[in-house]
């Protein structure tokens, strides 16, 4: 189900070749040890060649923890920044990333109620997601509904409680407002889109690669090219601007969605794509966008009568402790899903062996809707057109991400 | 009824001295004639000393205007932000400050609907308010309810306004939340108080001279000292911090109060008092003031999940023109003041010519609640003990205004 099959294979071909020459027993350990399990590493901050597939030891679940066999998991931009070491206060690699997924429940820890082994589930972890097993606190799980697939549950649980927390909690949003939204293809700005439908008379200006035009066209009330002047754009259809602006861009989209803004209006920020900037030097990198964002003079908001404001879920989550708040949203979430009014997009499918070929992907922008870590697909075998391609193995190259059209896949490092 | 009536003659001795000398016929400008009127009128930016009573012609309604006999004006720190020049775009002087009055309509413009001769209202004015008459579009008018006062209802408009719009429309004030409110024995202060018990369950921490502390004790949860160490205070009851703080003094409580917000927390900046700092040089104070506020990072709020926002509400109706989302605001205040559930608290009726001392009084943030200007009232009169003090007429002292000791008033210069 992966799409773009044919770019993705050189790489995922140096990594089972790698794999099966010198750690076989990782792509079988279930059937090898049951107290190992397959995960995706990230050895270190920087590019792609950071990442691989290891075996690693089991986890058990800690009191207070639910254990998920894993089924699938979901892929955001936020784990480009990770790999990057582009986030505050970074986790020391290695470390297995991943901020959520869905699974069958396996085992339960001591006081541990509310869910029992068999059931499906979707969870948020404080990474360690990319794994076959992972365990997570109970507060951090949900029951699936019936009829949700897991690639669907992965999809679900970051984008749709970010996108109604932004509109409902944070901003206010209510019959005739309007709402702007980048990336509007992403697995955010498709919940957010879908959020919106379920108030009425509500516009949402969209901006999106071109090429996903023709997808997501429905979705939103006006769509605009990421490459253009989107400001006169929205202008000239709302001379007065809009009430909520969302972006997970940063840098001079700031600026530019603040003077946007109605009064009254709320700009949010909830992610700085703009910083995965291509460079392997990504400490730097990340130091000199995070000065270089304009800041804010509250005199300025005061005069304006407008607000700025930012959402970071998992800072939410793991950080401050909102984990009840997460779960009350859930349930509206859920209820909004049984009634068929929201559904997750799914854009594509990754066996844990592709996970690179899925980050070029998001970093490119050329997906709509969520990427699955599928954990028990087998990676796309090769064709014979994709091996025209050479690369040696063991060079470390610099990083080729970046919006260049060189789109050339690093072999797999170990 | 004016409180500290002993503190307030000196400037009022001469006032009316010079007034009843040079240009007595000010004084009683109804009877001499009937297009006259008597207002205050700033003369230039600056101290107290650029504020007199004076004769102007009076106005007639334009095309949807409504004139109105005012009964009673509403005096707010931003009047004396006006009056040293410290806000956005002043206008140029000579002017008559004020924007809230109420009073009955005498007359209204052609195509003027929903008012008639004889009302009781009150009403928004871009400025102009503090005269015998005004005249003001019919979309800043507002029927008071019968039982309201005059008094009441000058001193009910921008303040219930501005503090349900905070609370209700930029923040989100429900079930269980907290609030640190500076200034709580101000006028704003006493509506947030008010509005807040109107929801189950509200911690309202206020801040506010000690000596204020007996008399709106029970308006608040808590309530602080404001030349203590509020953040410190706070976090011994709530570690956690507010949910939403409304700053009217910016300046370094702008840092403090993002850091005591909880996570979704927001922070609004609805005024700037500590601008208004005593010097006569008042756009260099103002300027330096603006650049010396500290600047929010956009990615700090992300981080920490904290909302910072600006709120005028003079702005948004004058400059914004959100009259209509100010209309519906006000219905519901009114019928929250018919249920009895909110009621303008009035600190002291002042004469007009007694506007120098109202002025000194808020600047000391000696008042609980609003000061109102009493159209009809006659100034306090003279009593022996007031006398001892003496100062030349007609010389031009530095202003006084500050947080010293000395009291003393200038002589009423034309």
């Amino acid at each position: 189900m992966a799409k773009e099959g044919a770019d993705m294979t050189e790489e995922t071909e140096h990594m089972i070749e790698k794999n099966l020459g010198k750690e076989a027993e990782n792509m079988e350990s279930s059937s090898v040890d049951a107290k190992e399990m397959r995960a995706v590493i990230l050895a270190g901050f920087g590019g792609l060649n950071k990442l691989r597939v290891t075996k690693k030891t089991m986890p058990e679940p800690q009191e207070g923890e639910v254990k998920i066999r894993v089924k699938a998991c979901g892929l955001n931009f936020l784990d480009l920044m990770v790999r990057q070491g582009t986030i505050d206060s970074p986790p020391k690699p290695p470390v297995v990333p991943g901020f959520e997924c869905s699974g069958i429940v396996e085992s339960v820890g001591e006081n541990t109620k509310g869910f029992e082994i068999g059931d499906r589930v979707m969870a948020f972890v404080n990474y360690n997601a990319w794994a076959e097993v992972v365990c997570t606190p109970v507060d951090f799980v949900y029951k699936m509904p019936d009829e949700m697939t897991f690639p669907e549950a992965a999809a679900f649980s970051l984008n749709f409680v970010a996108a109604y927390m932004m509109l409902f909690e944070v901003a206010n949003l209510r019959e005739g407002m309007s709402v702007l939204v980048h990336s509007a293809g992403g697995g955010v700005g498709q919940a957010v889109a879908q959020l919106c439908s379920t108030v009425p008379n509500v516009t949402v200006f969209g901006i999106a690669s071109c090429f996903k035009h023709v997808a997501i066209r429905d979705s939103v009330t006006h769509l605009f090219d990421r490459n253009i002047d989107y400001v006169q754009e929205v202008k000239k259809i709302s001379p007065e601007g809009v009430d909520i602006v969302l972006d997970c861009l940063c840098g001079e989209n700031t600026g530019k969605g603040l003077g946007l803004l109605k009064p009254l209006g709320t700009y949010i920020l909830y992610g700085a794509s703009n910083m995965v900037t291509g460079e392997t030097k990504s400490f730097f990198s990340f130091a000199k966008s995070w000065w270089q964002v304009e800041k804010v003079n509250p005199i300025k908001l005061y005069e304006e009568n407008k607000v700025i404001a930012g959402f970071s879920l998992l800072n939410l989550l793991f950080k401050q402790g909102r984990c009840s708040l997460v779960k009350a949203v859930m349930e509206k979430l859920l209820s909004l899903y049984n009634q068929k009014k929201i559904k997750p997009v799914v854009d594509s499918l990754w066996a844990l062996e592709e996970v690179k070929e899925a980050m070029q992907r998001i970093h490119d922008r050329g997906n709509i809707g969520k990427l699955i870590l599928d954990v028990e697909k087998s990676p796309t075998p090769l064709m014979a057109s994709d091996s025209t391609e050479t690369s040696e193995a063991g060079e470390e190259e610099e990083e080729p991400e970046g919006d260049n059209d060189n789109k050339e896949r690093m072999p797999f490092i170990h």
